[in-house]
């Protein structure tokens, strides 16, 4: 028996063919989106703001056509045995649609009309609405804003709605319901709309299986008073559960069986747990790529600060799910590589075959911790955990004239994995145990160094996913749970998971000097993140006035 | 008429005939020291430890044979038309002699012993002793420390000398006197043996015509106690005054009249003042290269905070001159542009026809002030003046994504004008003032953008030197007021000193900018460089001892 996983990137979505036995993967295809992220104008050549990022909800039924049929028709599969299928999506990017499920983007009325897409997760244009949803919920004392570690995101789904309201109430008054897209083409799949609580929790203000208030949405705005009843109606649907089964309509356009089951939606992150066995509590996914998303589950709901937020059964059903990050960790080496290393290194890792980031990995590998004599703050994208701050920048202290670009590299590499010690701090502070690190996505694979030094910086045993398509693996196991061959996501993780053999363990001796340099990243974090010297938040004032912004 | 300055640089010398009545530069030559800096071996080969600096005297002497008779030859002078010379010299390079002058290196049972050489200016093996000469000095309550910035440097005289002491007693033995360089070259030329109240004053801690007393010798070294009598015999000679003559043998090797003047011997920086017509209170000299030597004069003594020293006639007798600098400026644009910069801003640079530091100065010059977002502070190779620490190092802060070379490269150009700003305002809450700058060296004269930028920073106008060799220049005038063509160096200075017409005029949006960045600036430096947080030491700690240091 087998089961499809299909994980909705930013750029692509991908479906993945599982065995449900053990998770062998056979299959996978990719399909690019053709509209991408549409930043800077609509298809009909209309020109967006700053900070807008948009999707096309077609694109996302396109995957769906294009990926499952090829995966079948690779694996040899007969599609009598693909008995469920599931989703994992990017959060929060939600769209507005007419009670039929019809995007308002696929009327013609609407074609031209900016408020009328997916709002991508990364849309920021949001950020004045976002300002209102925290100053009122502060101002109200709304009890709920500190499980979102005291700030709601501009990337999250009342600040796009509200943005909708403020500046398009016609739009707004057009929607019949605002959704998630990761819910919505689950209701494509099934014909049944659901809202997953892992969104509606994180994202959507869901607490204790409420949404705050009439009264505290009516003092955003006063048409926004009854935006739960009018726009965002539907139940709450827990993970591993099903949503539905697939239609006559999709199971023939999809080459797969009418009926199967159809897993409750999830989110790419979240998604992860599973699929690397850290369905327990206490185990911490850290999902590496351009930023990394921590995940852990935990039967102890409390108050972390600054974590983006703690939601029943926002992981796994039944625990309290908890999720924090850093806006900014392989983007910050990508920075560095693209900006800062000069020819020789270049000429030298071309000459080594190798990529600038395995050289400079290999390099910087050759020294002790400590050796070049630098530290960092990592907060070149601001600070998105613990101190939910994105007006933060980045700080190098230590350098001389002998300062070489893989010391460099080394001290960012070691200034992210400080930032994750500061993390696992502050849950450990609430008494939220992080037993074991588990990594996951691009980055731990390829660098050997960056897995020794999270391990030395956070004294924890590091181990590392199985799978190098984590979330589509992880979804696939949600839907063999809504397919009933598991009763729960722990059964299928212990199955289908997969996590290395390697476990990276913590060297004494680097320990030793981690601890020290750690203890000297929390001073200047302390002095530059909390207000002792606010320098970061005037220069940027200053770059802003010069720019005349 | 026409004199002769001849600078001793690092790792050259320069000769330059100059025209008595205007200054006009006539003609110059310059020779490469064949032994250059010696920091690994000695000529036998003989290895020297980490830190040495070592220079061969008989070097010196070939570039008076090699430039003095190709600038005569290339300029078709009539050398009796030549009235005197001067030279400039490193300091502070002093080294052993015999009674009658001859370098210990000279004698074959020395050629072999590292310390028989000169100890160049930048030799640091002698920081112990430096270390033990600042103790003591505290513990005894010398009030001549403050004169000195309250710490006195490895690289000056005494720490050399008793380098020796401790190192190789029977070197030491052998000493009749230990001298400068600048005065050994004269002392070569005239016969006579001079010490130049230059470098008397600035590292020799000779302070109203007194060294130290025994006392404090002793308390250094039971055998240093005698060390003014034994070792360090010889007169002071007031800067602009004669030596002595041009001996008859020295005379006939180099093609000029015997018994011309010869003046006092000088130091590089100082004679530069002259040069650009800096002999009157409160102009501030930059000399602009690798780093920046700050010199004034003053009809005033005061202690200023972390100063390099203060000496009565140090640069025009009968004013008090005063030394400050910054241990790393071109250095630290030169590190910028070999370390960290990407190839494509190489191959930019190449295709318009500019140097890396041409094209990285257009490009930041596109900015306003502050639009980088970034802030440095400017100590890669510690902080010389007003902190006085060599412990300290360079810090970046405001970094994001979005940071590109020519924002750092101007950051840092930023972060010089700052420290110089800083050394002012030492001067100026003494009572100190300083009323104009002129920037002499490299760096300004290539730079139009460094020079807006320090005009800027420091609120003042900004002149330029008119001379690319200074030095020499400067030499040569006093060469002039030792022949007697001028009753003093101001005289000379009015005649013969250079200035660019231009004048570099604060901006005055610019500078309220840079009001405010240098305020942050200033916290920065007051966190990081007076003990609120000692994290740059602790950084060089673990360095040291990751490196096993």
């Amino acid at each position: 028996m087998y089961t499809l996983g299909i994980d909705f990137g930013t750029l692509s979505g991908r479906a993945l063919l599982v065995d449900v036995r053990d998770g062998r993967e056979i299959a996978t295809a990719v399909f690019d989106y053709p509209h991408g992220v549409m930043d800077e104008r609509l298809p009909s050549g209309k020109r967006l703001g700053p900070e807008w990022a948009l999707q096309h909800p077609q694109d996302y039924l396109d995957v769906f056509t294009h990926t499952i049929p090829a995966v079948l028709k690779d694996s040899g599969v007969d599609p009598a045995q693909v008995v469920g299928l599931a989703v994992d999506f990017t959060a929060s990017s939600p769209m507005p649609v007419k009670a039929d499920g019809t995007p308002l983007c696929f009327l013609d009325a609407y074609r031209d009309e900016p408020h009328a897409y997916v709002k991508l997760w990364k849309h920021h244009a949001s950020q004045p609405q976002a300002d209102r949803i925290n100053a009122v919920a502060r101002e109200r004392g709304e009890t709920w804003l500190q499980r979102y570690g005291g700030k709601y995101s501009s990337e999250w789904f009342f600040s796009k709605l509200l943005q909708i309201l403020d500046e398009s109430p016609a739009t707004y008054d057009a929607i019949d319901t605002f959704i998630e897209a990761a819910d919505w083409v689950i209701w494509q799949l099934t014909g049944v709309m659901t809202r997953n609580t892992c969104t509606a929790g994180y994202k959507m203000l869901v607490q204790d299986g409420q949404y705050p208030s009439p009264a505290y949405f009516a003092a955003l705005h006063p048409d926004f008073g009854d935006v739960i009843a009018t726009k965002v109606t539907g139940e709450f649907a827990p993970l591993g559960g099903r949503a539905g089964s697939l239609t006559p309509q999709m199971a023939e356009k999809l080459g797969l069986p009418a009926g199967i089951a159809v897993a409750v939606a999830n989110v790419d992150a979240h998604v992860t747990a599973p699929a690397v066995k850290a369905t327990q509590p206490g185990v911490m996914v850290m999902i590496m790529g351009t930023s990394t998303c921590h995940i852990m589950s935990s039967d102890s709901m409390q108050v972390v600060d600054g974590m983006c937020g703690v939601v029943d059964g926002g992981i796994v059903d039944g625990l309290y799910g908890y999720e924090a990050g850093q806006s900014a960790v392989g983007d910050i080496f990508a920075w560095f590589v693209e900006n800062a290393v000069p020819p020789e290194y270049h000429d030298a890792a071309r000459a080594a075959g190798l990529s600038l980031h395995e050289y400079l990995e290999r390099e910087s590998a050759k020294q002790k911790p400590g050796e070049h004599g630098l530290l960092a703050l990592d907060w070149w994208n601001g600070n998105r955990s613990t101190l939910v701050d994105t007006e933060l920048s980045g700080l190098l202290i230590g350098a001389t004239l002998a300062t070489r670009a893989p010391d460099i590299y080394r001290a960012l590499i070691e200034a992210t994995a400080y930032g994750t010690r500061e993390i696992i701090e502050a849950f450990e502070a609430r008494g939220v145990e992080v037993k074991e690190l588990v990594a996951a996505g691009g980055l731990p694979d390829k660098n050997a160094l960056l897995r020794q030094i999270y391990a030395d910086v956070t004294g924890r045993e590091l181990r590392l996913a199985g799978s190098s398509q984590s979330p589509a693996l992880g979804a696939a196991m949600h839907a063999a749970v809504a397919a009933g061959v598991y009763p729960d996501i722990h059964a299928a993780a212990e199955k289908m998971g997969k996590l290395k053999a390697e476990v990276v363990r913590p060297i004494a001796a680097n320990q030793a000097v981690y601890d020290q340099l750690y203890a000297e990243y929390k001073t200047l974090y302390n002095t530059f993140g909390r207000g002792a010297n606010d320098v970061m938040k005037r220069l940027k004032k200053l770059r802003n006035e010069a720019r005349g912004e």
